[in-house]
């Protein structure tokens, strides 16, 4: 039995115009797998990196697939063994692991060793064309473990936090939509990999919606500086709103005066004790590396471009006692980190709904476009 | 009044043939320096190291200086404001540090932000040639704020540990003049850089003082495997003897296996928690940064080349989750790192004797020599 849907299906790059809303078929979920009926599904600049490299050109890239990896919806129907959930049941999800290798069962579940398999690389033909007759499947799906730019789809009991007793009703599930990718990326950074307490001085280059997430997480752990940097002003006002206690627009330098020049004038003179790199262009890690102070942490999360290396000029890095520190999904566990984020936000102190944007799931383009230009910071698709 | 002594003068780099034991004279100490009678003086790479930079090739390298930086002996006189010890009383000599920037403030004086200016590029001009008629003095002191290859030599207050409570004799003087910087790095780095556990698969590349001293940290932590690295057979066995659960003699691979393949081996399959290079070897580091597991701490304590630069393969290494970390002198403060050594020592933990020879000053290059060619390990230089 097939079942109709629609979904971004991606048959190029993004580029290319390989992007386009179709209808299409999925199928029936088995062993360990669910059906979940998407209500929104947030954007995030990794669909748009993986969407974007020619296919072939990278094991992970292959087409055509449904992308997508920031989902909530309610599962309709669920495969042989899945204890996460049961039909009706409102769900976020979230990456995919593999819960068996040494990494998982030492709880890093963000690191497992086949996160880069299971997250981008798996070619699980979930979805299939309408013409297709005997309901044979050709489009890649379980992106993270999800392909959540779909009106229905089969997810991995992996990538599913059961949000029964979390959410309220729709529109809070479609709001919570992306918690389990940027949102926590951000606020697990600062937490769970910066460990950054309230004798820290927080930099964060990148205010999107990884950057803001970490804004918040670093007010909620009640570091003493905080410092945003963007280049849109819009950006660095919510910045302040949401706990930096300064912001600097990189386009804008005082005349004569570095990046690192600024930054420490807000870091005691010598730098922060935590930067973060939610941008991933290489001359702002690179500026990072140089302005942290000695015995810092440098945290990359941002995507860099596949082919950049990092040069550490060694020796000096070693007498400095700087750290360099990959972080992905915030090193957290969702079905940890989601709750703590929907009790922060029912507090007070983590207004996502102040950088989201809801926008009908036909209008992707509009929303991917107003993404890059920084106009929407978390577009949200409602489906 | 000027004071005559013996001191290994370093008048250009060792390999143009430049190092003399030479007769000198010293001075009085000034506000905040003691005047030390050497008792012995480890002889550590780093001397060879800076020794080996030709003068003005860096803004750390000059000659004429008086290098040594594992001094250990007996105080002679002290300028004002010592409070740190009194003459007569036997002191063990460490690195130096400003202890008011902001890093030293916060107890990391390893990294003190002028570590570099106040332990290889100070301009202390504390000995002196005999025939200065006006007492004037014209070679450098004041390494690590010690200088110790000199039978008498002015020290900073900040590199010197009192161990009036600490040693019984001069001969346990003597032998445990290297804690203040190679036994201590390598110990330190395990427990306080690493922090590693009994959970932790360490591996060590390079077992000479630090990384024996390095092995026998991890086997004070209760580190499950204890993985030593090295192309001396002798070395090798020591480390076993001294708590390495596996060693690899990297000349010997087997045909068909790289490095990291036999020491996945002995690491579950996917590689050490933490990696610790006391090489220095670029080649190493960038395997350790290759074969190190996931969420992994790879650890630079030994000298590269000062233009070596570590490239790492940023989108991999931030998706891995490894951590870079930098770190001198085992992050230790000498003041309460030497005495849990001591302790150690006694508890027959910490056998240093084992692995230490005492030679007398005079033969300083043989001692160099040997220690380059891995004959011996610790060369203990005796005043």
């Amino acid at each position: 039995m097939t079942l109709p849907c629609k979904a971004i299906v991606c048959r190029d790059t993004h580029a290319n115009g390989g992007w386009k809303m179709e209808d299409v078929i999925t199928r029936k979920p088995g062993e360990g797998e669910l059906l979940v009926e998407m209500v929104a599904s947030g954007i995030c600049h990794t669909d748009a990196l993986i969407g974007g490299i020619p296919g072939g050109a990278a094991p992970i890239a292959f087409y055509p697939r449904v992308l997508g990896h920031e989902g909530s919806g309610y599962v309709k129907e669920v495969g042989k063994g899945v204890t996460v959930a049961q039909p009706g049941d409102p769900v976020l999800l979230s990456f995919a692991f593999c819960d068996s290798c040494a990494i998982c069962k030492d709880g890093h579940r963000s690191h497992c060793l086949k996160f880069n398999d299971l997250n981008f690389g798996d070619v699980c033909r979930n979805f299939g064309d309408t013409s297709s007759t005997n309901g044979e499947t050709n489009i890649g799906g379980a992106f993270f473990g999800q392909s959540s730019f779909a009106s229905l789809s089969i997810v991995k009991q992996c990538s599913v936090v059961n949000a029964k007793d979390l959410v309220k009703n729709k529109q809070e599930l479609q709001l919570f939509a992306p918690l389990g990718c940027g949102i926590q990326t951000g606020s697990g950074t600062v937490i769970n990999a910066a460990q950054a307490t309230s004798k820290d001085v927080v930099c964060i280059m990148g205010l999107g919606g990884v950057g803001l997430s970490a804004v918040m997480g670093a007010k909620i752990q009640g570091c003493r500086t905080i410092i945003g940097i963007d280049r849109i002003e819009s950006r660095l006002e919510l910045a302040k709103e949401l706990g930096a206690t300064h912001v600097i627009d990189g386009s804008k330098l005082p005349e004569g005066k570095s990046l690192g020049d600024v930054v420490a004038e807000y870091a005691d003179g010598i730098g922060p004790t935590v930067t973060i790199d939610t941008t991933g262009v290489p001359a702002l890690i690179k500026a990072g590396v140089a302005f942290t102070r000695n015995r810092g942490k440098i945290i990359q999360v941002g995507s860099p471009p596949f082919d950049f290396n990092l040069e550490l000029e060694t020796f000096s890095f070693m007498v400095s006692g700087k750290q360099f520190i990959g972080a992905i999904e915030g090193q957290a566990y969702p079905p940890e980190h989601v709750p703590k984020m929907i009790q922060w936000y029912r507090e007070g102190r983590f207004p996502i709904d102040k950088f989201s944007k809801f926008i009908p799931a036909a209008e992707y383009e509009q929303g991917l476009h107003e993404m890059h230009e920084g106009t929407i910071i978390k577009p949200i698709l409602v489906w």
